[in-house]
């Protein structure tokens, strides 16, 4: 699993590269590892790095001294009908793509074997992810008793929990991050917009807000969201709060980060695909929406950003520090010192 | 999309429901619905209602005088061969898993029929539920262009874009939100735990930590973290800082969010499925681990949570708030005023 979480970004995503491009490569790489895959930052352990050999001729990988079927070759070294893996830090077992047959009955016939095999081994939680194009191999996977466990463009990954106990994996990514920006100029006017939908509330004047993209900051993605829909350039001053919400999109929670920009430019130019109209809008003319009067949880929130603006309130900075767990830069958000945003 | 998301836990879910019990129903159901699967909260629609006739007699569902398909009809009223659908709020169009035919071969005649009557009426995001039970229909639908969006234990989402532009549609869950509670009593103690893994980490003496789980409140998590590992009981008091790091389990991100919490008792017994030890350690013994010197982003937030136990710093607190997008209450987190929290 620790396996799956880091090597689904390295390690697999270059084997697919080449599954597909059906190359030959000879060289070695170094990976870096570091096991996140249940644990959160002060669970994690150190660096790890992870030498895979690549070579030409017998188009063999060996992985820390363990030999791993490469694309291919249909069956692992250590004999036939079973599909190539790894054991993850948890006594569990993470499934090589590559290993997987293309034909579904073989397939099949290996994946069975193999989960004998592991049950046998006393192992825990297998991890398998299935590529795309390899979708005929999912409803084998399911029919063998494997669980959805998330997804995304590209790729299935499903788990099977062998141990007679509650499963102790990990659930899948649960949350939808969103962040709004709160730009405010210094004639006391909000920028503020108007959705294009079909929504009720399409006619009220909101911050511009969205979904961060993929590992992007909170910081950097009020910034973005900012300048799509109304082409104004901003400066991230603070995070003035946010929102824990349940049960909305996909099912899911949602937590949404309020942050209080500084204008850098004024001129508007609207992303019609998305905005029917943006403006700099007095603050009270703002407030005094009927739509934010009725709703205490958006009501408050503006308040404080009035407050943050006056100086009569101060939210959280975001601090880059190094972690020892991925030898990363990344950032700790808290009150106090002042921001060392990266945008 | 906006449905999906909601009709997801209501509709969908009690459709579900009735496909596998094969039962007949009669009586009329309010489903109650909001707009939040691309938007944010002040950019969501009020409250709507959504009434939904089952009748005995000809299975037949009308949802808002659409007629919709019933468990027990291959074909949808509107003619053979297009799946049982409804409009979203942005010109998309959610497919009724209800609808799905059994067969394999019908689902896929049954879908291109339908893609081609959407592309001609204009249509943009399609969005395809597949149950588990139907994990046959996956590779047909990936055949015909669908992308694999999200999924759970359970089920897959899929999406196809229509317009000849970039896609609109909003990514799945992308964060796994972590919770570490740091608990110091009036000796200066902190409650700490080893971990059981094979990381080089697990001899590190660490707050407890776990991720939260479905729809669960940050600081429900921390409080139940605790309690799970160490047998402590706690209460909230503040947020103190999160970190927010990229590419970790998943290749998602995560947020992590410590949390300092009051300790309620203080015998420990341990979860020894997940924790080798715990104890309650000097905290000066606790930040002079090697670990925590190397570890710039851990030493800082233990830092803030010392400040914050001597009342030389604040982070946020929790306030229960109703918010007009969905009626609900739910929480947020800001500096300053008394917790409202309830666990």
């Amino acid at each position: 699993m620790v396996l799956a979480a880091v090597l689904g970004r390295n390690f697999l995503g270059f084997c697919h590269h080449e599954l597909l491009k059906e190359q030959r490569v000879s060289r070695t790489e170094k990976f870096t590892l570091f096991d996140s895959s249940r644990d959160l930052p002060w669970k994690t352990s150190p660096l790890k790095t992870l030498n895979l050999m690549f070579s030409t001729g017998n188009n063999v990988i060996r992985r820390n001294g363990i030999q791993v079927v490469s694309p291919d070759i249909s069956a692992p070294s250590w004999g036939p009908e079973v599909l190539g893996a790894w054991d993850d830090e948890y006594g569990g077992v993470v499934i090589n793509p590559w290993s997987l047959p293309s034909s579904a009955n073989a397939f099949a016939s290996a994946l069975k074997t193999s989960l004998s095999d592991w049950k046998l081994k006393g192992k825990r939680g297998i991890w398998l992810k299935i590529l795309e194009e390899q979708a005929d191999l999912v409803p084998i996977a399911i029919q063998e008793g494997f669980k959805y466990h998330h997804a995304e463009p590209g790729f299935l990954v499903l788990t099977y929990w062998i141990p007679d106990e509650p499963c102790l994996l990990p659930a899948g990514p649960s949350h939808q991050i969103g962040v709004g920006g709160f730009v405010i100029n210094d004639k006391r006017e909000v920028l503020v917009v108007k959705e294009k939908c079909s929504c009720i509330c399409s006619d009220v004047w909101k911050l511009p807000t969205g979904y961060i993209n993929k590992a992007e900051d909170l910081f950097s993605g009020a910034v973005r969201e900012v300048k799509e829909e109304t082409g104004v350039d901003t400066a991230f001053l603070e995070m003035v709060a946010f929102r824990h919400v349940h049960q909305v999109a996909f099912e899911k929670s949602d937590l949404l980060f309020v942050c209080m920009l500084k204008p850098l430019s004024s001129d508007i130019t609207i992303d019609d695909r998305e905005i029917q109209a943006a403006r700099w809008m007095a603050y009270d003319e703002f407030i005094s929406q009927p739509y934010y009067q009725e709703d205490h949880m958006l009501k408050k929130a503006m308040e404080l950003c009035l407050e943050a603006y006056e100086e009569r309130y101060c939210g959280f900075i975001a601090h880059q520090l190094t972690s020892k767990l991925d030898g990363k830069l990344s950032y700790l958000y808290y009150y106090g010192g002042s921001n060392s945003c990266e945008i």
